[in-house]
């Protein structure tokens, strides 16, 4: 496993320098399921090179990805989680803010996690058997204290509609942030700038910061307090365990 | 007035590197209006730090600062607007994401302006006879694209609430960000992150980012489309002028 940790760190801060030596030239856009859902030349040609380069070591193992609908199933096997460029929207209209993913999965188990905010060359890594790192310095666990001395990661539209009683939740803290990527967004929290994210997710955009935070203290659940099951778009929330019982309280109102 | 600005620019850095270096002891936090509203230690001797200097250099000049009711009028000489902490909720529960802020006015007329980003060691400073730089890099003024290719910084409450019609509006874009203090939002939208901010806030918290603004192809207006007074809290706007009117054609909406 050190050795798959070790490729895996390797290997994404080389998809991070092919995104940002490429960056440069005009990127070819195009919208998915709507105008504000893009994908790029570069999410496909790094998802590529991702999967490339793990199958040239790992023949035998599987892939979850982003694009192009390679979607093997989490609990069969080995299995990398890819998410080449997260944070697409920031990465077209921004030039910053998004992360390249990778998390590796044994029959469902999460073995390690990856978040890599490529333009900060901050390298958050670790989980399963392995210490939380941002670049080489270990990340401390969840410090509690409370509720009105904390700020909130959340998806626009779930603050906005007050879904679940979010917004009354955060109402609570000393307020909102709203970066645009799960990858920057829940890295913030394992730094301790954040409490806790909530958003509507791909199973790509939780599964490394789900293996890390576990190591630090907190779960990656759905908003009714379910694991999510890698297979579709779920609600989610990476909060701290020492808090789960007062952030559900809010949470029960529908 | 080249010399006010190469003293200004050396202050500021002397200034945020005050901050830096007294942020590991611990902060003394008192609540001003309610909760949310913070003050530390550092937000007052941070600003004592910076009059006292401006005092030494330029006596005869005036003060409009954020602490301790030092709110000499804009349009009256020589007036230094200083903001020591911008984003104090940001510096308290992240130690990251908070800006100094000084703008030098001459009987109400912006001569330059100064955003300091302490933790990411960027100056965006210049206006009126200076260009726009951050740190020695010049930057680009505004340019224009389709609405649907931008994203937009706004207060978290002023999204929700749909104020004048600021959701709709920011429904026709890429999406909303909302990074907690006036200063980095209003440099992200000078260095072509957001195409707009739209908040709720005070002369200092805008001073420095309207003088640098105009230079750049952007105006900072109240919402209803006046000049701001420069003596309380205001619903303001920092936009690009070729957008002015498309946004109007929103904000009109009460």
């Amino acid at each position: 496993m050190e050795n798959k940790f070790q490729f895996a760190k390797k290997l994404i801060r080389e998809a991070g320098d092919f995104i940002k030596s490429n960056m440069v030239n005009e990127l070819e856009i195009e919208e998915k399921t709507r105008f504000d859902d893009l994908v790029t030349n570069l999410d496909k040609e790094t998802q590529e090179l991702l999967i490339a380069n793990i199958k040239q070591v790992y023949p035998d193992d599987h892939i979850l990805a982003e694009e192009n609908g390679v979607h093997h199933n989490i609990t069969d096997g080995n299995v990398w989680v890819l998410d080449p460029i997260d944070g697409t929207v920031n990465f077209v209209a921004q030039a910053t803010h998004f992360a390249v993913m990778i998390a590796y999965y044994e029959n469902g188990i999460g073995q390690f996690g990856l978040i890599y905010d490529v333009m900060t060359d901050l390298l958050y890594s670790g989980g399963g058997q392995f210490d939380v790192c941002v670049n080489d310095k270990k990340l401390s666990p969840f410090k509690d204290r409370p509720l009105n001395r904390f700020l909130v990661g959340c998806n626009a539209n779930m603050f906005a509609s007050n879904y679940h009683g979010l917004h009354d939740m955060i109402e609570q803290t000393l307020g909102v942030r709203v970066y645009g990527g799960a990858g920057i967004s829940m890295a913030a929290v394992m730094a301790g700038q954040l409490m806790a994210y909530f958003s509507y997710i791909q199973p790509w955009d939780y599964a490394a910061a789900k293996v890390m935070g576990e190591k630090l203290g907190y779960v990656l659940l759905t908003i009714e307090g379910k694991e999510p099951d890698f297979t579709h778009r779920q609600k989610v929330m990476f909060v701290p365990k020492a808090k789960l019982s007062t952030i559900q309280t809010y949470l029960s109102k529908t």
